[in-house]
């Protein structure tokens, strides 16, 4: 990886989030470190737990400063009790580490809800954004997209929409490399005429601004793997429900491919002969190699991991926030931002008069 | 099949719907008659071109009545410019046969919203019904489930989502042969609290009605394919991007299996010995199996094929509204929705209080 930043990076790990917390997250910080051998983490988690971890994965364990707490946020928290009653949780201190500069980023398999809630309140948003959004990666037939928002926000008004698309397009340049990524809206149909008031007023906007955005239109369900556009907006309602779905079918597609081979022994024997072709077709669609969900429009970076992660797939998070924070991804939100809030400012001032 | 109802049924096509119309369709009701000897058919279109379709398949000749006419709704026309313009029209043709009595049942593969505001405006809503839904059965790792709505309706309250329930309740027994199907709203998690108020507020009713439905609770995104609950309940604006995203994952994963077995001599070797199960799995996730959407809440049988959708997936819509006629479908909705109809009255009255 090319780093622009040479000042090496530390980055703070909620040690107890997720289903295999602390094992699989601190066999992750010694995966990561093995590609990237000079960054630095703090872990805040339960030391009787994570000790005995550290004296397994000795990468993990030169690199890391550990500090303790035995608080932390359970799965089924409501985030507004997390928020009043975990100041001193593993969660909440490993993002506070972020705004006290002792962190460059924030990495957490745990309590989505109360993550949001917590970097929010803690990290606040960027000058010019409403609500924060969850952003992710995904795989697509074109080769890979992006998504958001994915369930920080139940319903979403025409300007939130635009916030997501500006902060997308963003993400996208960082995460999937591109020069000038396209962004579509999701909707029922790709006429202009189709959807919700809210979604037919934010494409308006987005075919008008002048911001340098690629706005491909209205997208429908069948573009997003088709990867018809890199960003694809929606509202987190849809998008959490998407992004659900099409893992529950990805897992059922694969299930009924290996019920199918080792139900017969033509199967079995084909299945071994073509073992390398169905590892690869495996390893495209892995995904782990897509974990890592971005809090966008947040005062620091924030990576939510999947919560019954792996290593492999925690470690591929720690990716995630390695090359946003030494792409300085928030500093170009911030200038595109800018540029469109004043432009929606403009907007509401012509509407009002 | 088990047919209830002895008399022969008449089933009304509109033979020009759809992107492979003619062809498909005539040939999709020569592959039905080898399976429903009995049935007969009125086919609405363009005589020059159906003519000598009917020519080469002898069964849907036999048992055909060909009504002539030029016009026909394209796919890209606006629905309230079809129900103005299109009064000739095969579509419009096929639905009236449906409320004149001369056929049990209509099928289009043709233009979604068109056929939707055509049939509501012939066929009329079933009393208590404020709006007709689309609903489909899918593929799941327990066996199908069927969800509703996939895209009649953008926004919906709570009454519409309870209503949506009771019709897909009884739509489940009859398409899936349940006894007690279980019932799901689809929402971003599953805690009582979580969710638009459209859907908490349905959950509340759906949890204290009197009917007989088996209520699950909220399901999310993953569900779905895993078939945790046999009707999935949704707004029109979810259902339809989380029906057309699954179809796109489907593709796609079709897709890298295909390129992953055939990029190499093992590859393909494999699938060669592997065969027979390859062609199970793919059967197992043919779309053409599920092909067939029913417009549920009307005053009359009014089935969708994907548009499309080839000979065989025309031939399964048939099947879908030979069952549904056969079962009396409408009968039991009618008398389900008649007695939510009375609950949602006397909720409403006592808030007004």
């Amino acid at each position: 990886m090319n780093r622009k930043n040479p000042k090496p990076l530390t980055l703070s790990i909620d040690a107890m989030g997720g289903d295999n917390a602390p094992g699989k997250i601190v066999e992750g910080v010694e995966l990561a470190l093995k590609r990237h051998s000079d960054v630095n983490f703090i872990l805040f988690g339960d030391q009787a737990k994570i000790k005995p971890l550290l004296a397994k994965f000795p990468h993990a364990a030169a690199r890391s400063r550990l500090i303790h707490t035995e608080e932390f946020v359970t799965d089924d928290e409501k985030p507004g009790h997390a928020l009043r009653s975990g100041r001193n949780s593993s969660m909440r201190l490993a993002i506070n580490a972020v705004s006290d500069a002792k962190a460059d980023g924030v990495i957490s398999a745990g309590n989505t809800g109360a993550l949001m809630a917590m970097a929010k309140f803690v990290l606040k948003t960027l000058p010019g954004i409403d609500r924060p959004a969850i952003a992710t990666s995904f795989p697509t037939r074109r080769g890979g997209s992006v998504m958001l928002d994915l369930g920080a926000n139940i319903t979403c008004n025409a300007d939130n929409l635009v916030q997501f698309a500006a902060m997308g397009e963003v993400f996208a340049r960082h995460v999937l490399g591109l020069t000038q990524p396209s962004v579509g809206i999701l909707n029922v149909g790709s006429e202009d005429a189709k959807g919700s008031d809210a979604v037919k007023m934010a494409a308006s906007i987005l075919t008008n601004t002048k911001l340098p955005i690629k706005f491909h239109g209205f997208i429908e369900g069948d573009d997003i793997a088709a990867g018809t556009v890199d960003v694809v907006v929606t509202d987190g309602f849809t998008g959490n429900i998407v992004l659900k779905a099409s893992e529950g079918m990805a897992r059922m597609f694969g299930g009924f491919l290996l019920e199918a081979l080792t139900g017969s022994l033509m199967g079995r024997l084909g299945a071994l002969i073509a073992g390398g072709a169905i590892n690869k077709f495996k390893m495209r669609v892995d995904p782990r190699r897509y974990n890592g969900a971005m809090f966008l429009g947040l005062n620091g970076i924030c990576i939510k991991s999947h919560g019954s992660t792996d290593s492999l797939g925690f470690a591929n998070a720690i990716d995630v926030a390695i090359r946003l924070i030494a792409d300085n991804l928030n500093e170009d939100i911030r200038k595109d931002v800018a540029r469109l809030g004043m432009e929606l400012q403009s907007r509401h001032e012509a509407e009002a008069v």
